[in-house]
């Protein structure tokens, strides 16, 4: 039977000898990246392992004051996902754990309640509060760049995975943009109303100078 | 303090009389729907209802004989995220379940294992297949339009999350395509090379006519 | 000469009976809006006035405490940029004016001085700030999503105008976010680390409750 | 054999009764449009004749003083393809005919000649003029927004197939922009260098006004 | 005469020293590609050449078993048309050719029937089968990363011209991601509910593996 | 107080050692550039400086024939807005200056007069002429791709600032792409219908050949 090879001649124009803009395009860390992300990782090179990631199997570690955790699957850590308009990252919340007001500059992001209770929110352009406790399974969406929360409002440990419509959303938190920052004290004092006393106070416990 | 009067009254053109295209655009479904997704909701009637789902919360019906079950949570479902490029699914698997190939015409995907262990696998336009054990906590990616699937490897109940970069990604499940529609027998055999007599059964199967 | 009879019919083709999707869409604030914005108005309706916006042409009322007016020409304003990915804002700044932190959730900006001395600034989402002074016929660029801020630094009315990468830029004012909606003050407290009175003094100012 | 109504039962979610933004969208032409394209057909009411198109078959008239016609399927008169991102239209030029130096302000095209000999090229923004004699079955891509034209450089009827990277690419005919249009022979003069003289003859040829 | 100098002058700012970011992006395969495409030619060596194509011209060979050829011109093969978001694809199908079950997973696409009697078709998410037969001249679109074919349903040679929403589109043939691959038959029997007999036998014919 | 080093522990997966993509890419000329921008500058270099531009800030130099510059601050000069779907350009007119016809392939416009008054028109491609006169704060947008103008109506200097919905709008003026290139005259002829000797005679004056 010759069938074999006659297709494989026919679409053989396919597979030309420079590599193609394929399918995918797992991130190369070692090339220059750009605005639509990361170069790509040779073709020949690519495997299973590229589009799979481990990092998100373990929880974070709670043992500190926000008693909460953040990890990432952005493209920066997670090769595979590099330019599909995807991410995801992990939240592990102890007892009391917060995680706090925060923006992602580039998506919009959904959670699911894997375990536990969350109550989380947002703030829209209108100044509008929306504000919801979630269970197990819940879902809720945050539109993209707005202020939003989550906080474990049970008992318990509380674990939610969030995904992002980018791979490269940004995360930008409120207090660290501020107080963690060398954002000097009297333009934010101008810029948010709130007093020099305040601003040096919290500066002092995040790190922050200026 | 007038403060509060004056600072109103600088921001105040940002509100007009007519509604504004704002931070979302909650899915109205009794209006039209175009490319970009569905018209929105007028954002005064808009509650933090809108931006929560309790659909993917509580398992899916396994007890049929490919033992699992998608529930999808797209913008036809999940009027909150409308527009806002993603959505999200949740399938459970039990013992022995398998979600069969399919692809999602419109977006790409992550999946992550909340209990049990999944195979899971696609293949590349280059015909490459790239297939992954995947235990709880694990992440996998699967780039968009590409035929993929999920069968559950261990030996007890498994349940994933998954998500998508679109809020309507599509879902064509391969064997329903070919086998639970009205796709002529004759033309199936001619552009799959499946006999006719594999084609006859698998309609008998899962209710294909033609 | 029959050339125009003969031409014009050539390409009639091209000017069928149902309104064509064209060049623009004019916003018309009557009909359902979508993610992609307003519905077009009918092309025969659509003068030359339609492209063109008087409302920045008078500078804001700034006898207020931030001694600073936006006034905006966005999609909900100014109709001819419904659909075409730009829009724009006036900036008037009285002498010790601020236009307070801000993001836009949906765009990236520049500004350009027109008059004055203006120090701006924005926060990355690896927490460094990025401070300029702007002098007249300086240009300044804030990355999408980014709390950013303008001061006038000089001594007397400064006047700048910007534009962004989207009709629908949105404006999140992170102030008013906080204190001039009924974002719980609990919620605000375990959210930001400010401390309850200090929430309750701003609320007070601006007029939030919760 | 109960399989047919359990996986029925199991996605059945994703058949629910509001009409889900899909796959495609046929365009309604009764209903608003939007910057995203006209709003969807009802999809129960889709049928295949909404996705084939019949109106290329035929060549255009040609009997004019171009000797050549431009017979367009964009999504305004081929409702299938309405949102999808690409459409077409078909070039007839008898001997010596001529498409007019045009641009397509929304879409890159790519040509490819099916029957004579066509000589085409484009001006770029740094006005390096590209141009190529193409033969049977030979293919040329113009970029987006770009001046450029076709002429049958043969000595008989010529046919080509263009494409675009939208399904509503426009076209803007430099001649019918100025001389077949109202715009003031002053401002045209004044804009152009091009003499009164000419332009009020070129006027009276193609039957613009002012 | 100054004038030259004078104009050229002023716009000159436009021309500076480095590589602009142009109106195109021929692509260099020597650079790294990245999610948007391949990295841009350097302009001054961009020619003519560089935007036309002949591979399209001369027919495929089908003197195979599906007596039909695909020949594509995409971004990897027509440099010209890199980023702009279009491409194309030549179809020879001899009398009883088949184009088998395929899917463009990142484009839309549009066919135009040169010669010959073409019967065409696609299946929806909903699985509805559309199928039109297509006679010279006329069109059909495939809508984006759904499953579909084309067959020669005329007694003499078809040949068809195919354009793609994207540089990129991607080609998966479903029979050889499933038969010409080294798919585990198990798997492939587990997710598509054929018969190892079947999977065996096809991998034989196709040359698939495992 | 030890929260600094717990905080800054828990989020520090964020900052992994690999460059990010992170919220912005300056531009780094030295390195390939793609269809989505430049490459991006190694963020630890990037300062305050690479997202303010100070080549906007003096007038452009009106002593020439058309009594008009056009100054841009595009990609390719300011880099800081690579990537970011925005830039910008300052237009200066002396009294009876003249920004001929022009397009811009990849953007829309706006325009705000700062001083002076303007008199601006596009043509759309239903051939229809849409002209206002534009007096100081006015602002005007012209549509994608569409040709239009600016002429100083008023007797004095005027000043514009223009935005564009793109960091790389492109220009193309017709009368260079028309007259100042090697665009053959017979070419030209033959696809404007302006008789040869006006084509030669601007050719002339704009320094074109062929």
């Amino acid at each position: 039977m010759k069938m074999i090879v006659a297709i494989s001649f026919i679409f053989s124009l396919l597979s030309l000898s420079h590599a193609s803009v394929a399918d995918f395009c797992v991130a190369d860390y070692n090339l220059p990246n750009g605005p639509a992300g990361y170069s790509c990782k040779t073709p020949s090179k690519v495997t299973e392992n590229d589009f799979a990631y481990h990092g998100l199997a373990a929880a974070g570690n709670t043992s500190n004051i926000i008693k909460a955790a953040v990890t990432p699957a952005f493209d920066a850590q997670f090769a595979g996902l590099n330019g599909l308009g995807i991410s995801l990252a992990r939240l592990d919340l102890a007892a009391g754990g917060v995680i706090p007001l925060h923006t992602h500059p580039g998506a919009s992001e959904v959670l699911v309640v894997i375990q536990g209770t969350i109550c989380a929110g947002f703030v829209s352009s209108a100044n509008t509060v929306y504000i919801k406790t979630l269970y197990k399974g819940d879902v809720m969406v945050f539109p993209q760049g707005l202020l939003h929360f989550q906080i474990n409002s049970g008992g318990s440990n509380a674990l939610a995975f969030v995904s992002f419509s980018s791979a490269n959303p940004g995360l930008q938190i409120l207090d660290f943009a501020l107080f963690k920052s060398d954002f000097p004290t009297e333009l934010i004092t101008a810029t948010t109303f709130i007093d020099a006393a305040v601003v040096k106070k919290l500066k002092g416990v995040l790190g922050g100078s200026g």
